[in-house]
């Protein structure tokens, strides 16, 4: 039998890099580009400034293949505090988004196998340039090393700024195709349609890329309102195991159980925890570090079966907004007609979701974009405010589409339209640490389709009036080509005056249309 | 900010468990159940026995609700090493399936997580019997300590068996639902479906499968013999980064540059390794360990620039047969003709690869199941002889099916047929660790649209030679009607005898009809 071995974290992610979207180079520079926009986007929400963002790939190498790129991501964030930007590169599973709250980050891995990426295919070092606390800017080179998941800090520089300002700005060398196809598009047209979607989803932000052929991309935001910032949640009861009790109960004092309950967690107050220690059997003054195994097991499937309590705390998520996502859509698309609407928040499994959709409908832009992707249902999905551009197939957005029975709402295969939809929550369930699609939850799955339905019927109306004014106007217009002819001929029986007849004639017709 | 910190990657898998598949309870029990056969299997091949694997699954809580289960499974492999066992189900990422090499694990994840959803929903540990030499047979009782990635072993006991025999059986208990439909089916059926189409994939294996109800599944092997055990292969250059390069060479002696190249890598010799060198521009006889980084980096671009290399090694690879494949879909499926075909091994990225498929046509079993899933293009999706029953949808094969021009092998929507595709490879490419989805490789999606029109053409002669059968039937039936007439009448005017006249008209006739 071969001899087992310990893998490290980042040496089982270097094996595995494909399952975070790290796999051939096109897609890799797709990938790279996407988690440090998303980062940026995460530092500047979190420091309370208008993102502005800018995105810069240079294709550095001489030689035709490989073609090795230089990618450069800067913002006006936070910054990193300089003891941890090490780590924060150069670390797998190291990070600062494990808690209960809407990020667009996940992981704990995204920037870093982006590094680790740049690392195996160039191995030139990381440059990354911070100021936290506006007055000092330091600039590091970093490596990787693998085998141990530790950091290797090649230089680090730092200087006082004259102007104070924070924020980051990230250098890597990669490699990479701009040029070579996936699916049916480039990966520099996913790059843009990347941040064009990203402008979408978060209509705050200024996002400018400087592509490898010195075309600039300037997308400027559409609101100068920042989004209420995401909170974090105490955990829901429905969404505990018995580790994670466990572990919260090691990290509390000595209390009460009532009180521990009360304290720790959503939507749960001193007399709801009486409520259902009671109905579980369990007696509420009892101390909590007292708990056996089997009783955190007890109580844990007790959460899971009590009916009762509220549903978890809604008002810590931060939707786009139903006028915000039409302003964005209408700014980008100009369809004819569009109806976008947030649903209420909901919960699945003890983590509260919110469902946004939109439909767009008609247009030159929309029209050609149908046409040429050969596809009357354009689908484009956002999750924590991130553009999916991925695996649309295996995605429980285009389930529902698919699913719905779209003639009764008068679309049907020829009609042009574009489909939005928005899925935020302090965890979406993604199938993929690449963070490319949502999975099947049932929950999800309904109020998608109960957001779709609902523009959906608002588009039906539209197409109906539409086509209700077209046929209207068409009766008019015969009525009007004869109308001459008409009274002529009643002139000749009633001796009137012609035009006086017609113009009376006329507005009788036009009135009637009008008030039928 | 909030405070950075580092998770211990079993932390991170425990947060993120439903990238392995541990989601909801009933998707968790299948999964468990995949994970320790798969397992059984691997450790079975490896020891050359023909497997006997029992898989037993009691309900063992008392209350309605959470469902607790206790799942067994137990097979004649060749145990574990006792020093290993506590690490082996323990400790994530620690493993022994981490060479180059077709393996039905591939994570070092499986069992650990299997082992992890155990403790999170029961907090009871786990029980592992085994014998690696054939004499002392260890039993463990373990738990995981998730914050540190480590084994709890809580207690250790030893016998001598009477009788010499290896394998492994492992007990845990877990949060399940048996009867929950997962899609279209209940966990149990799929299950059940699973372990069913594993028989097809390893004819050679006994599963018997107790379920919670007292029912016994047992499905029996279909061929005695062994299948050849897949090989380990060195990597082919084109399969190879710098960080790996890199490694390797550390991991060398000081040799030339030629030496290392011809020594270390699959299907380069020395002639091929002086023939790349001076392509690639390096001095053959330089000492491997004094390259430098860049040259590192510039050596592996060159592998992957240079094209007269031969393909990668495909004798290491195990399919499971043309011929096995179709004697098992057979005996399971009973179909009315059946096609199966072997693709050549090819590559992608420097991993080989093989494709197999099959194309099932009628009979009553298949045609029942087509009319129950309103589907007429059945699919079984096998990976390195793992049956995959989730995600159809993301995966490729599905994609090439939906791509193919069925009606062009006079195959459309009401022709009651089962496909079936097996991918073999030192690395299936997977889109999640949950190993349910085969990603868009260019070249396995070519092999799968090759092996499919191999099996359609075949089953497009079938359905040919059928209806022309039926026709002519038809028409000799139509014959026979009227041939007593037509006999009659020929008497009446030439006056010979009628049924000698039949006899030989109908003798001309089918003739006739079957030469023709």
């Amino acid at each position: 039998m071969k001899g087992f071995t310990q893998l490290s974290v980042s040496d089982w992610f270097y094996r595995n890099r494909y399952i975070a979207g790290f796999s051939n180079p096109a897609r890799s520079l797709y990938q790279a580009v996407r988690e440090l926009v998303e980062n940026s986007l995460d530092a500047c929400e979190i420091a309370g400034n208008l993102p502005y963002i800018t995105v810069d790939l240079k294709l550095v190498s001489e030689r035709k293949s490989p073609k090795v790129y230089r990618l450069t991501v800067s913002d006006n964030g936070t910054g990193i505090p300089p003891e941890h930007v090490p780590q924060a590169f150069c670390t797998v599973l190291f990070g600062n988004k494990f808690e209960l709250k809407q990020h667009r980050g996940l992981f704990g891995l995204g920037a870093k196998m982006a590094v680790l990426y740049s690392q195996i295919t160039t191995y030139k070092p990381i440059e990354v340039t911070t100021c936290y606390d506006g007055c000092i800017e330091h600039s590091f080179q970093l490596q990787m090393d693998l085998k141990n998941n530790k950091p290797i800090v090649l230089s680090v520089t730092s200087r006082k700024l004259r102007k104070p300002r924070t924020g980051t700005t990230v250098t890597l060398y990669l490699v990479g195709d701009y040029d070579r196809s996936l699916g049916s598009r480039s990966t520099g047209e996913l790059i843009i349609e990347y941040l064009r979607l990203s402008a979408i989803a978060n209509p705050h932000s200024t996002i400018v890329f400087s592509d490898p052929y010195g075309m600039i991309y300037k997308f400027e935001r559409s609101v100068d309102k920042l989004p209420p910032l995401p909170k974090e949640a105490d955990p829901h009861p429905h969404g505990v195991d018995a580790e994670m009790l466990k572990r919260m109960i090691e990290g509390s004092r000595n209390t009460s159980l009532q009180a521990f309950l009360s304290k720790n967690f959503d939507r749960v107050g001193p007399r709801k925890a009486l409520e259902f220690l009671k109905w579980a059997g369990f007696d509420p003054s009892r101390d909590v570090k007292e708990l056996s195994n089997e009783e955190i097991v007890k109580l844990t499937n007790a959460f899971k079966a009590y009916d009762k309590f509220l549903p978890p705390s809604s008002n810590i998520l931060s939707p786009i907004g139903a006028e915000e996502l039409k302003a964005a859509i209408v700014k980008l698309f100009t369809p004819e007609f569009v109806k976008t609407v947030t649903r209420p928040p909901k919960s699945y499994s003890g983590y509260p979701f919110q469902v946004e959709a939109g439909i767009a409908y008609g247009g030159p832009m929309i029209e050609k974009m149908c046409n040429r992707e050969g596809n009357f249902k354009l689908l484009f999905r956002f999750a924590n405010k991130i553009p999916l551009l991925f695996d649309e197939r295996g995605d429980v957005c285009r389930k529902v589409v698919d699913g719905i029975n779209w003639r009764q709402y008068r679309i049907d295969d020829a009609t042009p339209i574009a489909i939005f939809i928005h899925v935020c929550s302090t965890r979406v369930p993604y199938k993929t640490a690449g963070k490319e699609m949502i999975a099947d939850v049932e929950e999800i799955e309904e109020e998608i389709k109960l957001a779709l339905m609902d523009c959906a019927r608002e588009v039906r109306r539209y197409i109906y009036r539409k086509l209700k004014a077209e046929k209207e106007q068409e009766r008019l217009n015969i009525f009007k080509a004869y109308i001459t002819e008409i009274a002529e001929n009643i002139v000749r029986v009633v001796n009137e005056d012609k035009q006086k007849l017609i113009e009376l004639m006329w507005k009788v017709v036009t009135k009637r249309g009008r008030t039928k």
